[in-house]
């Protein structure tokens, strides 16, 4: 059983903080051990890389073998069911629809002074996509980071999906073949970021690195930072439903397992006005746990993280919300728009009754790459922005370098910078001449 | 005398990737230190504060000392002669203005299938704004951080700069009361950043930390990244100047000289397609350096990091700044729209040879925070969108769930997640049974 919390209890606000400070994730540090490989592909390229994964692989491999070729991908993708071609296929149009809406614009305007500014945005010129292998290969993720890049307009797209003993998710090569992936390589771990952000012989270096991974794959991000563009460090994963008695208690019950499915440290919360219904949701996630097939992962993740706090009005339950700060929120109340005018922090928000988290995951067409562990208070999900950048622009006239240089000048001076003051002062210098004479 | 390269020498490609990768910056390494500051202030809080203040800045405080009185900053303000006065306030403006203008749109539409998407941007509820003291205290700076943030709606706005043995910069005090600052303490370093990041009992924490700052303040924003968001990890700053033989050679030396001149790890380089032009741009910085101010930071900055790169055309100089990616680009050329369109990597470009860079620094509009050290190529400047987060929000009709749920089940199950695909099932389960009831 789940913790069952009341705002009403003596004890709720030491309960609470504990529920928002709990600590899920027991990541082991492998910095160490990151720094190595990482070096060690610095130096030695594609050799370090082919002995990396020999051994954690137990793959053996040549330099002309690293890439999977287009004939092994077409290879795959025909063992792929027309079923599940189509809902890839579908996926694919959807998440690509909705993110070309997210395209920003350029701006080019000249103010009163009479100078010209603005911003232009542009692609990165090739961005890194890292797909885990074994159990969560999700054709999905490859979806929803290389969807992003190619609106976008990132030419160059590399994935590196590791392959243990050889194995490959078809599904996880046809979903890059549908997103437009320019090439794979057979890697994975610390090796695989080092790679993408350093460059082997056979590997040209990328500019950005997204996507989910391991302990390993995590800290090799962090330490490329800087080198390349990185998404995020996602933790595990989480939902918050809040949701009022007129539900169905077992939809709501399996919209609470979609999350706690993906990881024993996984949590999902229900945060109802009415404790019956909520005693109802833990007694059909109950029913629901003796037959799920991943009820070893599922039962535990609701029975140590997960909570059930009654409220006592949907107001109260949106400021807890907002204190969770979830990655994603559901909303299954009667008026669910209301409710998300009063929610400031969250990855992602369902409607209504009608739209289980799950839709989000796959299809409904926002990005499923959403911030955790609280960064929803500061940070985004996965878009097009992150494969873009801005260049700012600026083109002063002569005019208007009258009006506002003499500004920068006393300001340079104030701050003792005597040459970002003179580069103004000489032009200044000019234009007064030019009026003597 | 800087490097001189041409692009017709022999050796010019491994001179030129030679000044690519050039290690400008010999940072200490202070994580170990660093780390153990910040596990001081969750342990200790204010106490550790004020015991790192006293023993860093030589300053001694009270919990009641730590943050800045309005009567200080008036006081401060006060001091401050009208014309600097005015020359803030005039930057403030222009910055306000230019900033304004990149407040993104939430965005809301039904789709074929009757589902409802989008999304809604939000600021962040704090953010904390980090100015050095000493030398680099600039109250530029000051504007460039808090004004976006003010501009993205953050209704809590802290900053904090050290006050060794207790001296403060009047404008940079000024700075924050013209930009909306809403809390100012007197304490700096990794420990301002730990106070920001994880509160004390004086200090609530903040969401987000910018601003520029030593090793140890960058050793800290790294830290901290994931518990808050942070800006960048900014290294010295670079410009780059590309110039045909139609400029006065002191205004481009003038130009060089105001980024060497903040740093002897800064870097300036010229690209023009005139080796006599650039030969003469050399004469000029010489003859500057021996009487500018700062002379000796501008003098090994030029001589250890400058170059004077010839090349045979403006084109061949377009590709060279792109493998550059600088933080800055002074396009000083006869048609600067054109050149600046075969331009991909660049912080921001300045148009012309009415527009020296110095002009971006304080009063153009655009931000002065910028990427460094190549990352041009997937990051930009500091913006509104760095306060900014935004929610995607969707909703089914039963309609629109009946039309891509299957789909989504389909993918749930390729995937193993069961408990995604029943959260789809029991609503489509619930469509089928109202119909055939």
């Amino acid at each position: 059983m789940p913790q069952f919390l009341s705002t009403t209890d003596a004890d709720f606000e030491t309960r609470f903080e504990a529920l928002l400070h709990m600590k899920r994730e027991d990541a082991p540090d492998v910095d160490a051990v990151v720094a190595e490989i990482i070096a060690d592909v610095r130096a030695r390229g594609d050799d370090a890389v082919i002995d990396l994964t020999a051994k954690f692989d137990r793959l053996t491999l040549t330099p002309e073998a690293l890439r999977i070729s287009d004939a092994e991908i077409a290879q795959a993708a025909a063992q792929v069911s027309p079923e599940d071609r189509a809902a890839l296929e579908l996926a694919a149009e959807r998440i690509r629809a909705y993110h070309a809406r997210q395209m920003p614009e350029d701006a080019r305007w000249t103010d009163a002074s009479g100078a010209t500014l603005g911003w232009r945005w542009g692609p990165v010129d090739a961005a890194g996509l890292y797909v885990p292998g074994g159990l969560a290969s999700y054709p999905s993720s490859v979806l929803m980071n290389a969807i992003p890049a190619r609106v976008a307009g990132v030419s160059r797209l590399v994935m590196c999906v590791p392959s243990p003993d050889g194995v490959l998710n078809p599904l996880v090569l046809l979903a890059a073949q549908i997103a437009g992936v320019t090439e794979i390589y057979r890697i994975g771990g610390a090796q695989a970021v080092a790679a993408m952000a350093y460059g082997t012989q056979t590997i040209a270096p990328v500019d950005k690195i997204t996507g989910p991974g391991n302990a390993f794959v995590a800290a090799a991000k962090r330490r490329v930072f800087g080198k390349v563009g990185i998404d995020m460090i996602a933790g595990p994963s989480e939902i918050l439903v809040i949701a009022d008695r007129d539900n169905d208690p077992d939809w709501i019950a399996v919209d609470l397992l979609s999350q706690a499915e993906h990881d024993e440290s996984a949590q999902s919360i229900l945060l109802t006005d009415d404790a019956a219904f909520g005693r109802a949701v833990a007694e059909a996630v109950e029913a629901r746990l003796e037959t799920l097939e991943r009820r070893a992962i599922a039962g535990p993740s609701w029975r140590d993280f997960g909570a059930v706090v009654t409220t006592r009005d949907l107001d109260e339950a949106a400021t807890l919300s907002d204190r969770l700060a979830p990655e994603h929120l559901e909303l299954a109340v009667a008026d669910p728009d209301a409710l998300a005018d009063k929610i400031t922090h969250a990855g992602a928000i369902f409607l209504g009754q009608w739209t289980p988290e799950a839709i989000g995951d796959y299809i409904g067409g926002p990005n499923h790459v959403l911030p955790t562990a609280r960064s929803a208070r500061f940070s985004s999900g996965l878009s097009v922005m992150d494969f873009l950048k801005r260049t700012t622009l600026a083109r002063m006239t002569p005019e208007s370098l009258r009006a506002i240089g003499p500004a920068a000048v006393r300001l340079a001076t104030s701050e003792s910078l005597e040459a970002h003051g003179l580069s103004v002062q000489a032009r200044l210098g000019r234009l007064n001449s030019d009026e003597t004479a």
